[in-house]
């Protein structure tokens, strides 16, 4: 079986999926539209939190034991700045630090993220496309409990505390999605488009907000497969579970089922999960979702392509 | 005995004897006017080779074995940026990119130099004052046998290879000097004035070219002691005595001597050096002027400290 797939994705969740779809295909059969809303500022450089997990995930550089960054990272940066009294608050490893400090230059002399992202990937080895839902900026910001809060303010320096209300994506109005992401998703034969399993309000709702790409799905010839992140009742990482309570919803692969509704052709949600109740136009698949490795990722990837060729079919 | 003491220094050499003057003096006593001269922005960051070189020496942080940069260093930052394609001639470890990415930051954000490096020093504990010569941007550059070449392109990246015709200091004409410098010069009851064995025309130059600074030496009431940075016909590190082949000088103390003349009251040199023939209102000190351990930047810093209360006496 041929033709191109395109992943969405936002951080660690989604970027295990990519990586397993990446093991399945054809090498340069993937094209992965990855979250820039959680993108920052910080000490100057330019950090992509999301778009280096899928880069990390997919070079077999990430961190497992940690569940984010690189592996074989080391601290002396950190632990210089804490002596200089430099803000703590966002870790960066010594490796990492390379990738924004290299973006961070390239940016200033007037280069497109997406181009360091795919000269990134090409230096790295990566055979799949990564592509930054825009090369204009957008960012995630939250109305809380303690009000309007940054993204990485609030999931990374309060760690998500703060009771989530309202949720915006500032510049997504006027931001043009990537052109080689509209063009993924409307290739000839494209086999199918994956929600990964990513938060859906701070990382897929992002990529879905930049005008053009919400269109590209509903357009697409290609069915729309969509993977929950709710294991067992909760989020297995990130604040999903406890923004679902916080906006008043229930907190199950239901609730994620229902905002993919019109867009999913079909739902693959936990086994562990009580199934949702049927809903138009929307297959419900249960399945292990849970990628602790590779095999598990790639098994999880080969569950995601035959519901889409069974839904072609 | 008591009294400031204010240095002009450069780099590593220099930086010795600002540590053997710090220790040999009661806490503050010292001022330590620097060149930024050899300053440039490489990634996008700001580097103060010179001004670094000081700070690591002051707080017992320079890595005596490679002769540059900060002990118990790492170089994963260099490692991911090799397989990124980043530019790899300028060496940053993983802790001195902590100096840059931090006061790249503040700079973005409207501090001075100046500034930046006073919280440096007293965060790392440095009783001393580190003066940047200005907070204006001075840039040393080099008309070789290849053109024109800015500092570290010549000094680091060519490994000062090409023969040197000329060197120029741009933006020194209209930099202003540090207050603190000029108020450091001028201060009641100065001990001493020191020009620390640094490469005269690259290290000392670059300081006595800021308008206001060769001028506060020459009124200065305190005796100016320059050390020779010429051991057995030779600089013990970096390029002096390539320079003064390729300028069609004697490689010798004596034109270092000769360059401070007017300006110094007392010039030490080093004892394996043939004495310089009498100079003018410059008396000449042999001494030992290597410094490879604590004990031996002490033991030249009192040298240097006994001829200026011999040049008062």
């Amino acid at each position: 079986m041929s033709g191109g797939v395109v992943a969405l994705s936002g951080g660690v969740g989604g970027a295990k999926l990519a990586h397993g779809l990446s093991m399945a295909l054809e090498p340069g059969a993937l094209s992965i539209i990855v979250n820039t809303g959680d993108d920052f500022t910080h000490l100057g450089l330019h950090v992509s939190p999301d778009v280096d997990s899928v880069i990390y995930a997919l070079a077999h550089l990430s961190d497992v034991t940690r569940g984010w960054g690189r592996r074989d990272e080391t601290w002396t940066f950190m632990k210089v700045l804490r002596e200089l009294g430099g803000e703590q608050w966002f870790q960066l490893g010594d490796g990492d630090l390379a990738m924004h400090v290299l973006r961070t230059w390239r940016l200033s002399r007037g280069a497109s993220l997406s181009n360091v992202v795919k000269d990134f990937c090409d230096r790295l080895g990566i055979a799949a496309q990564v592509l930054p839902m825009s090369d204009d900026p957008v960012r995630t910001r939250l109305l809380t409990s303690e009000g309007w809060l940054d993204f990485q303010d609030y999931f990374v320096r309060r760690q998500c505390r703060p009771a989530v209300r309202e949720i915006a994506f500032d510049g997504a109005q006027t931001a043009r999605a990537l052109p080689q992401a509209l063009a993924a998703l409307t290739q000839p034969g494209l086999r199918a488009i994956v929600i990964c399993p990513s938060n859906p309000f701070v990382s897929v709702d992002p990529i879905l907000a930049v005008p053009g790409i919400r269109d590209a799905l509903q357009r697409a010839t290609a069915p729309v497969i969509a993977v929950s992140p709710i294991i067992g009742g909760r989020a297995l990482k990130g604040p999903a579970a406890k923004m679902m309570v916080e906006l008043n919803l229930e907190v199950s692969s239901r609730t994620v089922a229902q905002r993919y509704l019109g867009l999913a052709h079909a739902f693959i949600y936990d086994q562990s999960e009580p199934p949702p109740a049927a809903l138009p136009g929307m297959s419900l698949i249960p399945a292990p979702t849970i990628m602790s490795n590779d095999s598990e990722r790639l098994q999880l990837a080969r569950v995601v392509l035959a519901s889409a060729a069974h839904c072609t079919g």
